[in-house]
């Protein structure tokens, strides 16, 4: 099903082919990404194509959602080989926008979420969300999607969104879509890249320790210990540091008291394998 | 031209109205008001028939603008009465949204805009522009208007929302509307009816004070002397305090060096009359 996507840079190139578009009666789902594509991804945008009949896949290094010190600069930018693989997925536009068009020098416009997007990633990035939820709103209103994918690997994010558009009463339907993980269970990222071969085998073992930690708790295990242990276990497999080892409650992300669950929840987690934040999360299939 | 508006109440009544003038085509001119609808009110009503071929205004005595001590509770209902004025005036439909449908337990989104809405009225009433911010992005994604009309008369939340719209990229068209005055010149406002004709007649002359001193700035004075002079007209006339006379760049509300005026600006006001807190602005048209 390869096509050759229109890739709109302007959001004149963008607006004319959405009025076209919208003219049709097309339904338009779209899937927000940084690039640096890989098939978690791809799984997002596999996902859009069974709910609209035109998906727009942006693609922007947002600056506002890095922090000073985080590898902006780094962060890997791969235009050609993105567009290439969404060209087999038969997506029918890739919005990138100019750099320089997305924030002007009268910029004065600021979106805080509270609630969801409280500790966890906050404690550690603390204007990351920021960012994420002011990128989120301009591009949203840019393309004007009916439904939008994002990923569950970043869980607080997803959230966070789900929060930022029901507040706001955008008339758009979020998405979650599964965690792609490869053969040995990490969770897909861009940033994987960064790793050699060694530091791959250590940064494997996180979606082992998760997933043992969630266990326990399904079992029945006292979760304030079981999140300990797990966070040794990362330290003895090598890690050099856990942000966090945390239980929260599946939709609002509400801190759980200590314990043993007796709802739903969900088990996340940020660590730092050779010089690589990591994130991953699971759910806590605890039966009410 | 008297016809009956639709009175929605709900989302999905506006949605499945709004759904069908935008199939036929219909764009949507859009005025949001707090009720209490005078003249002011009025003419941007009239301003909005000419923009679109569907006129929504909205009646919404938003609780985040006000901060405790403010008059949330006083602030005159008179919902019967404005539905009236705004049949005579041909408007479409008339969005009364139910109070709590506008914000749930769960809300935990601020936006707050920096730069036009710092000083001035935020030094006086520091949250009122985040609840200003909130409420109008909020109905704006509900009416999904191509264009919306605000009033000169709240020069710096004009300002503030152009600001608002242009940062997170809303397909929204900004008009301003010239302020209504009535025949002596007083700015016309929902607050206007809690005075009393000794009081009406002292709050006129805050709009002769302000003209004045305007065209001495067009005229060469010292732009704070002449701010102090209006402020010591104001407190002579017997207005208990003056929050501010100000001379501000015309369109980003820049602080202006003091010494003579040396391009087009704006001159605003707010000061206390008999307990009712008056704000009022004018052009300073100097030549560049």
């Amino acid at each position: 099903m390869t096509t050759t996507p229109i890739i709109s840079r302007t959001q004149r190139e963008l607006r004319g082919q959405l009025a076209e578009w919208r003219g049709s009666g097309d339904r338009i789902a779209f899937v927000p990404t940084m690039g640096a594509l890989h098939e978690g991804h791809l799984s997002l945008v596999r996902l859009a194509r069974k709910k609209a009949e035109r998906v727009i896949v942006s693609i922007f290094v947002n600056p506002t959602q890095f922090a000073p010190g985080e590898d902006l600069e780094a962060y890997p930018r791969t235009e050609a080989a993105d567009s290439e693989k969404l060209a087999a997925e038969g997506v029918d536009l890739i919005y990138i926008p100019l750099p320089n068009s997305m924030y002007n020098a009268h910029h004065a416009t600021a979106i805080k979420v509270g609630g969801v997007a409280t500790g966890l990633e906050t404690d550690h990035r603390p204007t990351f969300f920021d960012g994420v939820a002011l990128v989120v709103t301009k591009l949203f209103n840019r393309v004007q999607p009916d439904v939008a994918i994002f990923g569950e690997k970043d869980y607080q994010q997803l959230a966070t969104i789900r929060r930022l558009v029901e507040d706001l009463d955008m008339p758009i339907h979020i998405i979650g879509a599964p965690i792609a993980r490869d053969e040995y269970g990490l969770a897909l990222s861009s940033r994987n890249q960064y790793f050699n071969a060694q530091s791959l085998a250590k940064a494997r073992q996180l979606n082992t320790i998760m997933f043992d930690c969630a266990e326990s708790m399904e079992r029945g295990a006292n979760v304030d210990r079981a999140a300990e242990d797990a966070a040794q276990a990362l330290l003895d497999a090598g890690f050099s540091g856990v942000d966090y080892v945390q239980v929260r409650s599946k939709n609002s992300l509400t801190v759980l008291e200590g314990g043993v669950l007796n709802k739903p929840a969900r088990l996340l987690i940020a660590a730092h394998c050779d010089g690589v934040r990591l994130i991953d999360n699971c759910a806590v299939n605890v039966k009410k």
